[in-house]
């Protein structure tokens, strides 16, 4: 599957009185990371993902994380993000942060796989995940 | 004018490694006090109040905020809010952030009434505030 | 155990480009639970807990949530918070988050009980709970 | 003065309902804008800067934004910051974030240098610029 990496500064304003990341931004990070994991796989921003394949988003059911060693302001991390299965209709994403190296967050996302309601468009509905995409995150370029 | 007042506590995820107030938290406070004082004064959510007088929202043109006491993780903070000026499309509000009866953060904001393009209801565009709002502003009940 | 409840206003800069609550939020959310239902059940904040238990925080180290019902801009919904295991330095905390009654999230945590290191104090070290505050979690009061 | 210059994405997360940046966000990047325009110029992160100058930091007495052009998820805006004025112990920062090269939100921030107060190290107190910092600042390298 592909991976897709980057590098993430800590900033001040995401780290609290104990002087680490407040732990809420690390699911901020990890939703940005799989935004981009996509949208390198896929070649386009999200706003094009629905008009190509008619999906309204892939809201999140579960997520988890768990911490291994604090990142505090100033620090350079790197997050690495992959699709760890593809379901029907919904996938799950694993978020690996490294700060020199070593393991200090994981993260873990279940999400399911939206369009528009069949019968009101102004609802959403759970879709089968396109078989163009699977493929496509199969492929060892990511492309 | 009206005036709304509303206590908030100052959680660890609001503060920075200092242990004070982000300050780009007061901002989002604020952001929520203008929101509170429509809602006390029209006695309607934001949703209802688009169905009301078909605005869409009241989007910041300007902002600015100064800094005179630092408020800290655990501390109640009161936020005090008005409109200082309608004009005809835009209009002024001023939070007074006070910490023990001592003026610790002054918010100024800029905002301007936007309702759906007469041309097209996908594009916005300012509008007169309408004067019933105005009014209900003026009386001294708030309401 | 004893059980926290407050309720929370879901503001319009909580909420993401789909109208719900943008995830992250929620562990914030909940975090600022955890430290209410200390500050309840212990009758003090968390500045004088280290002054009392010689405790300097109880940082995250696993947490969870499930995402059943979305919650949007405008909606008042309620936390539920109780500490569902103490062991030794480590404790779990679960949240429940209703919106009309309905449960919408569920939260779930695991931290750990730190203090002073006894060989460094600018070093932090797991520290056994103190058994004044199991006990004082365990009555029906809360207190 | 020298100038810095950074890519930032916007991301959903930085979004509200209306689909556009949520501006208490443009704050943050603006503060971590500032804080890598020092670095930049001084060649060395905040933590070296307090052991190099004696300095705690330099927070924000006053602050205000400007919004022109809304920026929307997925857009790569750019935001330049540069110092506009060093006084005795305060100092003006400018930011100018553009959006396809279209002025979209301008910053203006004032900050004070603090250092440890000489009477007793755990308060702060306004403190002179070092010259040695605003002579780097003038340098048309930036460094």
């Amino acid at each position: 599957m592909t991976t897709h990496m980057r590098r993430v500064r800590i900033e001040w304003g995401d780290c609290d009185p104990a002087g680490i990341v407040f732990y809420p931004r690390y699911f901020a990070f990890f939703d940005a990371s799989t935004a981009a994991l996509f949208e390198q796989v896929l070649g386009m921003k999200k706003p094009a993902m629905r008009d190509a394949y008619g999906m309204v988003g892939f809201p999140m059911v579960d997520t988890r994380a768990r911490f291994l060693v604090p990142a505090a302001f100033g620090d350079d991390v790197t997050i690495e993000s992959e699709v760890t299965e593809f379901r029907r209709s919904s996938f799950d994403v694993r978020h690996r942060l490294t700060k020199d190296g070593e393991l200090a967050v994981e993260g873990f996302e279940t999400r399911v796989w939206v369009g528009a309601h069949p019968d009101d468009p102004k609802r959403i509905k759970a879709q089968p995940i396109p078989p163009d995409i699977i493929a496509k995150f199969a492929l060892p370029s990511g492309g």
